[in-house]
């Protein structure tokens, strides 16, 4: 399939029909070699995501690019700058895709960084600083239970045990997938820095949205400000006591799903007098239930479990809300003879992008008459494992429907393209 | 077991201390003749309820009452009146108990009439009116689906296809269950009412208490005001959109647990405002559930299923609150962008007690230097029936820990005989 890319041998000076052209072939031919029922599956460290990392390998190196594979078996493409030594800039993300999942949420930016340096090249434009694309590996937390993995080992992030984790259909575990791969897993089990501190000057990362704003706001690109962190709990526990619906009149009863709902219609009402503050906050209870061996009608529940997420770009709003939270459950307690039991509570911490970068960015966008507005993540990205280990980072979001992670995602290429110009131009001009 | 009657044979006239022995044998036999696991088990129109029946029947007989069963197959123990011919007054409970529960519910109830035939017959006392003790067949729904079948039988109320429903675990019906306890199936089934219209002058009913009330009032007897109809839906689905729990902020939102949980708040605060107007009402959402094959903590939930019961002595309340939770569901779909899908509702209509009886208990509670405390019937009995049929009804409560339906139903004797003390001597001195 990489042959295909000769069609436009015409095209030395790759203009927008041509970029076009180039970018729906990678999408289509990566579509092709990785569709799986109704979407696209390219497992982690797995055959599915190799093949990817080679097919744009293959097209790099027929560019005259330098390709190799780093020690955490990330794919790693080069255009070597005027001055080699200082660091570099990156353009970020990853190749592979949760099962049936669909084909932009992670290409996107990989494909965006290759056709970046591929028109640079073919400009004869040596850029001042190295330009880095890289296909980074394990992104998606589907297959081991564990995202982030190809950034996470660059920075010895990855513990021993870590390797341990079964796939998750396969009796072989991450440690076996990634050496197979050319992973140099005796370092990284040993939590070494794969990189130098200063080999890396900026992380930039294009994504598809994977959530609805950009399209309710008729936004083709949007710079992000940060990645959401999260405070969640899986299972909380209202205890109440079961009892007769008839029987028990409101002041003996201790209602485990009024409590419940009372409860999360305080912290509703918060959230919703939070953001008029300006805060920034998502709260989500996406799993709620009575136990169903006890489901009756007529039996005043007893117990009553829920899950809880907050997302937040600011840890202090994350932590504020938390202390609300428990607050106003000590508070439904005392009213209403209930009892909450709380799980462990999960922190991932929010990742800041960096001021410069966005700003850039955002003149980026107004110097190619495109809207320059910013969103935040809420979702995940290897972007967060490069900002919090210090190197100033940015992201890109396209406009794209129907969420990610199925095989409805829908981005159109005309604003693939528009994201793609303002990484190139962000990357021909930085900041510093 | 039966001979163990005859261990009295020196108290012809039944003192408290004779009653109280009498009541316990009474209780401890029917409880050996029908353990079942934990509790007991007297299956409807099934050995059980016909055991403890004859078990019944027997003792009657023994003091020289006269017993036979009606067309419905319900026992009838008579104590005949000066005046056969007058309305007499009926002392009914129900011997039945749903799979492995107390050995009080019902029971009680019929113990307390033949107590208080036997304490008239041994005293040589013949009341003006006729006092039937009768034991109806089948007040449980737990073994064909429906409840009150024996006394709505007698007043036309069962139709032909209520005889199809099959028993909760054997292979046969209702009708032919029926059929071997010597019930004229073939007048129920055409809907034939079995009494004549003037045949009772009065349902009095002694029933444990199934809620907490009494034990946390400390009144060991209470007068029924009424008994409690109910509004219900099984199965209420809001249906919301679900999207990814960090991506989608507030405003482009439609999450079916907090739009649930809004409605569920909004309800309970109406009611307890409606209860501090003195109105009466229960509210339940015994279940309440988010999609299991959706689950996930970061997803935002786009359904949730509930369902919802209130209970109340007034039919006018019981409307007004349906139409109030109506408003406000549609007042949540207009707010949130979601739906509410309602399943069939079904009602069941409250049943007043008689006034003039209320009055008689509570005075002849007084004169026996107990409480005088009327309190609602959360529960459905038989006495409903009686008191939809148009025969004036009442009942006496009994403090009982613990609730029903269930092998740790705790009544204490002491309470019990307090309670058919009260049915003794208003029935000695009935009101009209």
């Amino acid at each position: 399939m990489n042959t295909r890319i000769h069609d436009f041998p015409g095209q030395r000076l790759l203009d927008k029909a041509a970029r076009k052209a180039l970018a729906t072939r990678m999408f289509d031919d990566l579509r092709d070699m990785s569709r799986d029922g109704p979407g696209i599956s390219r497992a982690t460290y797995g055959p599915g995501e190799t093949a990817a990392m080679e097919y744009c390998a293959g097209i790099a190196r027929e560019e005259g690019l330098a390709v190799r594979y780093d020690a955490a078996a990330n794919l790693v493409i080069e255009l070597v700058g005027k001055d080699p030594d200082a660091p570099c800039i990156v353009c970020g993300s990853h190749l592979d895709s949760v099962p049936q999942g669909g084909n932009y949420d992670g290409a996107a930016g990989v494909i965006a960084g290759l056709l970046a340096v591929i028109r640079l090249k073919r400009a004869g434009i040596i850029p001042e600083r190295t330009i880095r694309v890289m296909a980074l590996r394990g992104e998606e937390s589907a297959w081991f239970g564990l995202c982030y993995l190809g950034s996470s080992a660059l920075f010895g992030g990855l513990a021993a045990d870590d390797l341990e984790r079964p796939h998750r259909s396969e009796d072989k575990t991450l440690g076996a997938f990634m050496k197979d791969c050319g992973a140099e897993i005796d370092r990284i089990s040993g939590g070494e820095k794969l990189i130098a501190d200063d080999e890396i000057g900026a992380y930039l990362e294009l994504h598809i949205e994977q959530g609805p704003v950009m399209v309710a706001r008729d936004w083709p690109v949007a710079i992000v400000t940060g990645l959401r962190g999260n405070i969640r709990h899986g299972d909380i526990r209202c205890l109440g006591e079961a009892g007769h619906a008839g029987a028990v009149p409101r002041w003996l009863r201790h209602d485990a799903v009024l409590a419940t709902a009372n409860l999360l219609g305080r912290l509703d009402e918060h959230w919703r007098v939070l953001l008029e503050r300006g805060l920034d906050l998502v709260l989500t209870a996406g799993i709620l239930t009575t136990k169903p061996e006890d489901h009756a009608m007529s039996r005043i529940p007893g117990e009553c479990g829920f899950s809880l997420e907050t997302r937040s770009q600011s840890i202090e709003t994350l932590e504020t809300f938390y202390q609300l939270m428990r607050s106003e459950a000590d508070s439904v307690c005392r009213e209403r003879g209930v009892t909450f039991e709380f799980d462990r509570r999960s922190l991932s911490s929010p990742a800041l992008m960096d001021k410069g970068w966005i700003d850039h960015l955002l003149a980026t966008c107004e110097q190619l008459s495109l809207p320059a507005e910013t969103i935040p993540s809420g979702a995940g990205h290897d972007a967060a494992v490069f900002a919090n280990a210090g190197i100033p980072s940015a992201m890109i979001f396209v406009r794209n429907e129907h969420g990610s992670h199925n095989p409805h995602e829908a981005m159109e290429i005309d604003d693939f393209l528009c994201g793609a110009d303002v990484l190139y131009e962000a990357i021909l001009n930085p900041p510093v």
